[in-house]
């Protein structure tokens, strides 16, 4: 370690309730993203996050206006040319807080409980965001930035990022980097360091199944028409196969089987059957056999019915045939398949397995590939060691099941692979009442990610991106 | 025919104006029974019903409070002890109108287009009502009534009649009488004379399905989660059989073959594929395949899902794995099947199917068994004649797939069968959005019920019952 690397981990250590002091001034500003009562909180957040940037020496710094909520871009490229260049990745928007019953204190005036610090956000991920400008500036103040830093932090995660894509599309040039550090994912246990390497893709569908053209007498017609809500639900029970499988045509085709060595890896992670009915509180796991409940989230697609509706729901009792039923079908994929080919997958199971009793309608909603960053790329070797200086273990691999899009839109658009990490605990409530950051944790989190920028400028092969400041 | 009854005919042919202002009237009372927001609509609707009663001469009336919504009792039995006592039964409340941007037309202000008239419970059953009114008026006001009358209309048909059993089992002496006249049932169509002389019971069920305690997100618990809505659809997928019957252990046991007369004689009825398909929209009809659509409506028992709620249901998408889901099923039954007997079925049916990955609950809503009034009673035979009167042929007859417990009751507890009779059509809509009344057909209805009273004075077998004015 050098004199540098170890005066900036002994200042982080010298720092803590300033540290702690930022992030509570940063929850006290309501992002809430979703909600336009907020729209000036979002301009607070951004100047207030300009200003923190310009505190820890991050002097050039811009507001980029999207359609909806701003993006804070930024950057710092004074370890030259020879060094790599990094983009952090961060959202300042949150959750809305409601119901606010449910919480022990303000949501928007943080309290520090114990070793836990509660507040919307503090978690998801403005403790995040707040932990890598610590890092920065620990690392900043000690001997200045081993690497290049750009920064981009939108306010419109909680809402789907609707202006992101096209933000990272035009400003492709400026935003031209080596690799990606988002701090927007989560670790299993404080003892437990761990990388998240890949993360599932999204196909999101809406089912209509229609029947008469209107809702019947249950009597009149009972025994002579297809009813759409028996209809639909036929058709998704046929969806799964008895051994938990998807049973769309050709939906596996593309999908891998995992190697032995990443199955061992996966094996080793501290997540089993009683962990995920701890955390759910249903009465037995479901779902394919031949895989651990670790991978079946993680590495395997899923197909999930989101919502469902037809007819009457009302309390009391109305004998109608329902007109049509609806669902919400959504699938996680793994990074081998297409959201297009699972569309065409699900459209020829429908064409194969609708009965010619009823008319139906699929329209597409969303969707994104999945993303993985391999294990053996210098920004996750970067990680793994640094994490391992501060643990004195090395972290867990896992796949995570839920769908980042902003990791594969700076992949396809940028070119770069993500760094996923981030110090939040699974309970931790992110979008929940008496959401909350375990402090210790957080502070460790620090410390890796000061070791995580040396790592990165020591370890970064060569050559960098050749463009620079593009501000 | 006598002169009184030549005349009553004639009076109301001289006043189908009148008769339809007074119909608008009523449908203008919004009686929705479910909703208790019409509470006070119920009220109005009594006291509404009283003065119809008192205008066309019933002055003797009174209002049955309930634990739901009242009863209005009346009678007028001037006809004497040697005449029969015929039990008017009808029920003031309607199904709710919505969805309310489905109307052409307000459902509680009706307007009439060309020979229908449009508005919640034009035809179920307000327009019944008025037309045995509009006919007792007629023959009141042409030479008295020959025979004695009580009235009992209800105000909760639409939600089960909870109340009603208790009622009639409370007032039995009160309602003591020869045989009721239930004007609740309908045609087949306007040229098509038929009555019905069997109804289907009905079993009602709530059915839900619990899996984690809240809803999850679907990315990072897709995979090891049953989700309800698909553990839901697969059960309710299960409960049919691949040929159109129902899965549940022991559902048949009890249900009788039809005979091969009476098979013959619904293959009389007017009423094919065509007639289903056209009437409903439906691109093809579904089934029991070994039987025709009118014995599948009338004589054979069903299972319908009348609705279905889970999850997300909102436009655009949420990745969400539902916390529960729900479904209300009910279940047409044939005479021969006990709504408890199905109820146990359906239990057992969820006891053997039900995974172990999710909890289930079952609520009973409502129930009552099948009834069946043989075609040579005299109630039947005196409506036989009448309609052939008016039509000019004989009526068909047919089961009809609705179920009216009112029928079941006053067999069990006042031991006299319903003559079930009614000038709804089935494109009338009823439960549906713009529901109409055909008037041409409800002004022959009106004079088929003038001729029913004289013709069950005439022809009703002595001793009738020797109790008259209970009062």
């Amino acid at each position: 370690m050098s004199s540098d690397h170890a005066d900036a981990i002994h200042y982080a250590h010298q720092n803590p309730a300033q540290f702690i002091q930022h992030l509570k001034e940063f929850i006290q500003i309501p992002s809430v993203s979703t909600d336009p009562n907020h729209t000036g909180d979002m301009d607070r957040a951004t100047r207030w996050l300009s200003e923190q940037l310009h505190r820890i020496g991050i002097v050039n710094s811009r507001i980029i206006r999207t359609g909806g909520h701003p993006v804070v871009y930024a950057e710092q490229l004074s370890a030259g040319p020879a060094a790599p260049v990094v983009l952090i990745y961060g959202h300042y928007d949150v959750q809305p807080a409601e119901p606010l019953n449910l919480w022990q204190s303000d949501p928007f005036n943080p309290e520090q409980r114990g070793d836990n610090l509660y507040g919307r956000g503090s978690s998801d991920m403005k403790g995040q965001i707040m932990a890598t400008l610590d890092a920065v500036e620990s690392v900043s103040r000690n001997g200045g930035l081993p690497v290049n830093l750009k920064f981009l932090f939108e306010g419109e995660e909680e809402i789907g990022s609707p202006s992101l894509e096209q933000v990272i599309t035009e400003n492709k040039h400026l935003l031209k980097t080596d690799l990606a550090l988002n701090p927007d994912a989560g670790m299993i246990a404080p003892d437990t360091p761990s990388i998240v390497y890949a993360l599932r893709g999204l196909a999101y569908f809406e089912l209509r199944v229609f029947g008469p053209t209107q809702d019947l007498h249950s009597g009149m017609y009972g025994g002579v028409i297809h009813n759409p809500a028996q209809a639909l639900s036929e058709l998704i029970a046929g969806m799964h196969n008895a051994d938990g499988s998807i049973a769309l045509p050709g939906y596996y085709d593309k999908v891998k089987l995992l190697s032995a060595e990443e199955k061992e890896a996966l094996s080793r992670l501290p997540i089993d059957n009683d962990f995920y009915i701890h955390q759910t509180g249903v009465p037995a796991l479901w779902g394919e056999k031949s895989y651990t409940p670790v991978e079946r989230t993680g590495a395997r697609p899923t197909l999930e019915i989101n919502g469902m509706e037809s007819g009457f729901t009302g309390s009391g009792s109305k004998t109608i045939i329902p007109a049509w039923a609806m669902a919400k079908i959504s699938m996680r994929l793994v990074p081998e398949q297409d959201p297009q080919d699972v569309e065409r997958q699900l459209r020829q199971y429908l064409i194969e397995r609708a009965p010619s009793t009823i008319r139906w309608e699929l329209k597409s909603m969303a969707g994104g590939p999945a993303s993985l960053t391999p294990r053996d790329t210098p920004g996750v070797v970067a990680l793994s060691r640094a994490i391992e200086s501060v643990w004195g273990k090395p972290p867990l691999f896992k796949r995570e099941g839920g769908s980042i899009p902003v990791v594969v839109q700076m992949k396809k658009i940028l070119g770069i692979d993500s760094v996923l990490t981030g110090f939040g605990l699974p309970d931790d409530n992110v979008h929940g009442p008496n959401e909350k950051l375990h402090l210790p944790t957080w502070s460790r989190g620090i410390d890796a990610l000061i070791h995580f920028f040396y790592n990165i400028a020591e370890t970064y092969p060569f050559p960098h991106v050749s463009e620079r400041s593009n501000l």
